[in-house]
Formats: C-alpha cells, sequence, structure tokens
C-alpha cells in the first residue's frame, strides 16, 4: 500500500476527509436500515414470536392412550410425519369435523364412523388414530377413499382393533395423491414404538407450516378421582373455523358416555376452535378428535348437567380455548395476537358476525401489523357485518383506552396513547354494539410481509 | 479541532485505520442493500402494472354537463381534490350506495335526496356534485352531517341550485372531522373553473391510494340521435362492494325519466360493480352516481324494457364494468388481474357465493402473486364457500387448461402447462359446479406485499 503522506499538513486533510467519509457511510447505514426495517418482510422467524414462553407444556400421561410417531418420508425430509395413537378398550370417541363441501377422504371416513357410534357405549375393541402430515389425501376422487380404506385396514390389523374404530387424519398439500405405502409401511414401526406419554413427539409429526408444536392439559377431581386431560393441535394457515380446525386429538382417562362427550365437544366447539381465524380460510381435513378411555376411578358421566359432566366440560373447554389460541399464535407471519371482544349485540350470531368481520379484515390486520390505531377500519369492518348496528350507540375500545362512542371518536381519546398500546404483542380490540345483551370473542393475528411470504411460495 | 498527529508514522497508521474502517462500512452498506433486495417489498411503482396501455381514454363532452376541479388542500398538498360537476335543469340523476351500517354523512343525505326524487320526473333547477378526496367525513357524529349540510348549502347557494338536488360524496381517512371550511372555500375557485369536458381532471381530484385516474365512455344511436355516457371511478383498496363501490360518477345526454334510469342503475350494479373485489373490505363511502342531461335529441325513454332502453341499458353496462374492472387493475399492489368465472350452479346467488369465497380467498390470491397454479386452494375456497357443491361434478380450468375434474387432478393436466399459464398479467379461473344453469363472474387481484406494504402505514 503505497502512502501518498507527504507533509503533515496533508495527512492532517487526509484524516479529516476520510472521517468524513465514514460519517457519511454511516448515515448512509442507518438509512439503510431504516428502510429495511420499514419495507422489507423481516426474515421469517424459526418461531413465531408469539409462541408460548417456556416452549412445549410438560402434559401428563394419560392411562389407557399409548402414542408413537415415526419419520415415514410422505412429503418431508428429516423430520416425523406419521403419529399412531392407540385407546384401550372401554374408550369413548367423539369427534367435530370440517363442514367444507370439498372435505377430505379422511374427514369423510372420520364423519361416518363417529355417526356409527352413536349410542352403542364405550368400544369394546379400543380405538386407533393415524394421522400424517405433509399430504391431506383431500381431493383426490377415488384413489383418496381407496387410500383411507387401506391406511385404516391396515393400522386396524396390526393393532387388532376393528376397522370402524380407527380414525385417520391427513393435513398437508391438496390434490395430490397420498403415498399409501409411506404410511402403511410405517405402521409396524410405529405399534413397536407405542407407550405412554410422547405427546410432544405426536404433536411435533402433525406440524406443516407450524413454527412450533402445540398442546395444552387440564387436570381436575371428579369425586375424589383425579382426571387428567391433554390435547394437541396442528394448524397456523387456511385458519377458519367452520366447525373444528386444523388437526386436535384430546385424550382423557375421564370416564364419559359416548354421547354425552359427543355433545360437549361439539358445543364447545363454537368458543374456542371456531372462535379463531387466521385468514378466513377453511381447511377441507379439520379433524378434532376427543378420547376419553375411562380409565380413571369414577362413575360414569351420564349427563352433561351433572357436576361431574358440568366440571368436566369446565376443565376440557379450558384445554380447547388453550389450543385454539396457540393455533392464532402460531398464525402464517404473525407478530400480534388479537382478541376481538364484541359485546352488546342483539344477538350470538350477530355478535360473532361482528367479531368476525373485524377479525378477518385484511385492512384491520394489516393495520395490526403497521403499529397503525386506525380505528376507522375497526368501524368500517363493523358496518359490513351485515348485523344489526347503530352507529351511534357504538363504542370501541383498544385495551382500556375508550377510542369512540356516539358516532365519533371519544373526546378523551388521544392518538399518542393508541399509538402506544398498539406496540403491544396482543392487543385487544373491544366493541360494544349498545344494543343488546349477547357477546362472543374472536382471536386473530395480523397480516404481515411475511403471510404473503409464506403463501406466495408455498408449494411450486 | 485538536489535531492528534504526531509525526507521519502515526498519521499513517490512523489513515490505514480509517480505510480499514471505510471498507467495513461499505461491506455493511453493501449487505443492507443486498437484505433490501432480496427480503423487501418492491419499491411501490407510480402507476399499477395492469393500468390500461394509453392512460386515460379521450372521453366525449357531454352536454348539460359542467366540470371543474381544484385544489382544497383538504389533506393532500399540491394536487387537486375537490371536483364539481353541475347539470343543468332537465336533468335526471340515480344513484346507488353503500350497505354499509357505519356509512358515511354524505352517503345518508345522498340516498335520502334520491329517495326524495322518486316519481319527480326531471329536476326543473338542475343538479350538483361536489366531491371531496382526502377524508371521508364517515364516523364524525353530528359533525358529519353538519359538514354535509354546509357543504351542500355552500354549493347551491353559489350555483343556484336547490340543496335537495346537491348531492356530496366524501373518500379518504375514516374518523376524522371534515375540514369544512377548505371545501366551501374552494366553492367559488370551483364555480369559476366549470367548463365542458375536464372528465379526467375530475377523476384525479378523487384519487385516494389510486395510482391512476379512471374513465370510460360509450356511444350509441337512438332513433338516429347520437347519445353519449361517460364515466368516471375511484377506488383501490377497502374494496368489495356491497351494491356499488367505491366513488363513480356517470354522465349522459340520453333522455330517461327518473325511475327508470334508478332501476337500470340498480339491476346493473349487481353484475358490475358488485362482482368486484380487492380485499373483502366494504367501503363506508361507496357512492354511484349517474345523471341524465336529456340533452340529446330523442324522445324520453320510459320503460327500460323498450328498445331504446335496452340498447341504453347494454352501453351503460358496458361503461359500469369497464370502470369495475379499471378499479380492480388498480388494486392495492395488483400485479395480476383475475377473472373467476363460475358457472353450472344451482342458483345465481350460489354462483356468486363461489366467486366470490375464491375471489376473496387469502391463499388463492397470495397463490397467484406467487404464480403458483395451486388449484387445491380454489378447491378449498369452493368447498368454504357455503353453496350446493358436489365435489365429483367440479370442474376446474386455469384459461383454456382443464385442471381438474371428477374429484381429481385432470389427467391430460401438466403442472407445467398450469405454472406457464400463471405467469400471465392476466389469469381466468373457470370453475363449473355441474348441478345447473346458473353463472356469475367476478374480477379480482392478487395478494401481494405491497398491499402490506402498503396498508401497514397508509395513516400514521
Amino acid at each position: 500500500m503505497a502512502a501518498k503522506t507527504g507533509k503533515s499538513g496533508s495527512a492532517k486533510t487526509k484524516i479529516k476527509d476520510l472521517k468524513a467519509e465514514i460519517r457519511k457511510l454511516k448515515r448512509k447505514a442507518a438509512k439503510l436500515r431504516k428502510k429495511l426495517k420499514a419495507g422489507a418482510a423481516p426474515a421469517a422467524p424459526d418461531v413465531s414470536p408469539l409462541a408460548p414462553a417456556g416452549g412445549f407444556p410438560p402434559l401428563p400421561s394419560i392411562a389407557g392412550v399409548a402414542l408413537s410417531a415415526t419419520a415415514a418420508g410422505v412429503r418431508y425430509a428429516d423430520r416425523t410425519d406419521v403419529m399412531l395413537a392407540r385407546l384401550s378398550p372401554g374408550t369413548s370417541m367423539a369427534g367435530v369435523f370440517t363442514k367444507s363441501a370439498t372435505r377430505s377422504a379422511a374427514v369423510l371416513d372420520c364423519e361416518a364412523k363417529i355417526a356409527g357410534l352413536a349410542g352403542k357405549g364405550a368400544g369394546k375393541g379400543g380405538f386407533a388414530i393415524l394421522v400424517n402430515s405433509g399430504n391431506s389425501n383431500a381431493f383426490t376422487g377415488a384413489a383418496g377413499a381407496a387410500a383411507v380404506q387401506a391406511v385404516t385396514s391396515g393400522a386396524a390389523k396390526a393393532l387388532d382393533v376393528p376397522v370402524r374404530h380407527v380414525f385417520t387424519a391427513s393435513t398437508g398439500v391438496i390434490g395430490e395423491p397420498l403415498p399409501v405405502e409411506k404410511v402403511t409401511g410405517a405402521i409396524a414401526d410405529l405399534k413397536a414404538g407405542l407407550g405412554a406419554g410422547g405427546l410432544e413427539d405426536a404433536a411435533r409429526a402433525i406440524m406443516t407450516t407450524d413454527t412450533y408444536p402445540k398442546g395444552a392439559s387440564a387436570e381436575l377431581e371428579i369425586g375424589g378421582a383425579p382426571i387428567r386431560i391433554a390435547g394437541i393441535a396442528k394448524g397456523s394457515g387456511m385458519i377458519a373455523p367452520d366447525m373444528a380446525t386444523m388437526l386436535v386429538f384430546i385424550f382423557t382417562d375421564a370416564k364419559i358416555e359416548q354421547p354425552v362427550l359427543q355433545s360437549m365437544l361439539s358445543n364447545l366447539t363454537g368458543p374456542t376452535f371456531n372462535a379463531i381465524t387466521v385468514d378466513g380460510d377453511t381447511s377441507t381435513s379439520d379433524t378434532l378428535l376427543l378420547a376419553a378411555t375411562g380409565k380413571a376411578d369414577m362413575a360414569a358421566i351420564t349427563s352433561a348437567r351433572s357436576a361431574a359432566g358440568r366440571a368436566f366440560a369446565a376443565a376440557l373447554r379450558g384445554v380447547m380455548e388453550d389450543l385454539a389460541k396457540q393455533v392464532v399464535r402460531d398464525g402464517e407471519g404473525a407478530t400480534k395476537f388479537i382478541e376481538v371482544a364484541v359485546t352488546g349485540a342483539t344477538s350470538p350470531t350477530a355478535a360473532r358476525k361482528v367479531a368476525l368481520a373485524i377479525a378477518n379484515s385484511p385492512l384491520v390486520k394489516t393495520a395490526a401489523a403497521g403499529e397503525d390505531p386506525n380505528w376507522g377500519r375497526i368501524v368500517m369492518a363493523v358496518g359490513k357485518s351485515g348485523a344489526p348496528v347503530d352507529r351511534d350507540a357504538l363504542t370501541i375500545r383498544l385495551g382500556d383506552i375508550l377510542v369512540a362512542e356516539k358516532g365519533w371518536v371519544a373526546e378523551s381519546y388521544r392518538e399518542a396513547d393508541g399509538a402506544a398500546y398498539m406496540q403491544r404483542d396482543e392487543i385487544r380490540i373491544g366493541v360494544d354494539l349498545g344494543l343488546g345483551k349477547a357477546g362472543y370473542t374472536a382471536w386473530t393475528c395480523d397480516l404481515t410481509h411475511q403471510y404473503i411470504a409464506i403463501n406466495a411460495d408455498y408449494r411450486s
């Protein structure tokens, strides 16, 4: 490096110039960083920033439930993608499924099997649930039904469970044939691996675009006997449940007659899995199964209205709501968890319409992503909902901040307060319609660049 | 600045260090630039890539219509933001408005005035339309109604038109008070500027996030007399009309009785402005006004079913469809124009449900943005629509390419063909439900990073 320094004076000048250049470069970098922050899609996080702290929760083993997971290579490399649950004889089984008119072959098969259980008492041969990720086996015509037949009868044979008691669920790409042999070929492995616990492995095996496995549990006592409930879920996009959502499997050792179990599950789906939305799109594969093994030392619950029935339903609802919220927290590209609480509606249906109109509005969700307290977009969403609304009776809150009332911005509202509130990870939009007594709470997430990045390049 | 250089050697070291720091900073900046290029939403184009070639079309002057536009500084600097149209005595006026329950004060006023015209024959004092952009005057309580009163009576006085014949429309931010004096203060200027032509200036004055002004026209002959129709529109986001959409003003010199004009306009809104969606969000300000000045040398149209009525309606529909499509082409962030054509439905309502379920699906729209022929998402959207659907009767096409039929992918379908097709600017999704004879065609655009960029940072 040829030094050009002639005398001390010109060195001084040189140093001065270089320092000026450094300042200029630093300004340029700061500008680029600002630009990057403002306009760019951030690199996809490995795990949703909204994932529950502490990772997968410790879940209890459920007596009468054996689980297993393995890698069958359905679509993904180097990860587990099939799970098996075996439920002991005496188990009651309930299920709720997507109402999509193009639901998958597996869903159609599950529906028929749950319908066949009604009023028959606990199954004597026990049950099995076999699930794969990576391929949804939806819109796969006659081949789809044949695949379900092959997979369920393979599991029935291996586990010595009647085929009418074997449920299957598939999640992943729509319209591609399920590689049946990969799934049936994994059954021996899955059977060998069956054991107590294993819920976290099972939760991992059913993930698709999920960034973390989802689990929740509850414990209660009924007549002095400890009862456990534990469940797992998968779901991240195509979330706008029209009954259940995504895949959810819940296990309990409680002793409950099948019709009671089924009615509890159906009723509790409304305020839990049906109250969440990520993108307003409804999966073809939504499957929610609840197995009660009856292993707990208790008298069977024969009515949802009994004290035991009510106590169990409350605990079950807690697990379902927890799992539902975890799905929203893993919403594709989510950076904000948003609760939309509607009160003062003329009917529960009206309250739900308003809550989902807000929760599904791209303009509300992008405003949240931009941390913009743009409450005018909430007004817009309320207006388009189709529910009975009186503009001048409407009250809007962000958290505890009163934003608008009586048809206009509240006198006490300061934009700076709203802006500060919107910087939180968890946002609560409160809308009181001021017309009646009905309410509904929905949960959703924001709509970000990452949602676009994930979905504009998911398959091809 | 104290020079710390002691001897030439230490100056050399200093210079060497500074140069190293500069190299480091340059590397950092290059890295940032690369990151910005890879991950960032592309810079917003000045004009939508889907804008009609050739710019704003040449529009004919309409006899009996005088127009004017000026800059009132409602919100934007350095651009026009108010427009005035004066319609000569003898004009028939028809209107269609948003059904939003939170519609703006201006919309409520227009609705009442149109209702008051029914069955009254052509207005003797003529009409006026005064429009501002930058502020929607929606959800502004009693102040909103007072603002409408001030603006319309200001125009009525200046133009010597009865106030019941002065219509106003506002578009822009929701929930902020309209700076009334800025609008009323511009009326004298607007009046002075009134002249024939001027539709392009008017179209520019009503733009908000629009990237180009929208205009369309038609000419026809009725009984040997030349008839002209010319219209302008604004709209880019918050587009999911629930009757009309955004702001649209159409003028014609035809002579038509008001009830006939109104019924034509209402009927033609369904297959035109109600058939488009950008984001599924419905504006609080949607206003569509149609003024027929009656200046053409023709007998008045007194029935929509007459030959003259049918001819006029066909030409009007063309103008309305053209403007509706231009709004979609200017959809926020749009890079693809998408036509969704549903046939074989059991009813027009069912066909519309399916078409809009597809056109509003974020997963279908992001797939289009990613040029991914992910037809499984079309199946999903059909399934969630709630319309009667038989999975195995369904046929899906991309343009002329048969993609799926009989419940599965078509034998002849090659993924490469679908992928090549998706690279077009204009995509046609054809869905035949195979159940009946009803059909519906909707128009939408893709969902891109730019939509997020525009809407996560529009107001704050």
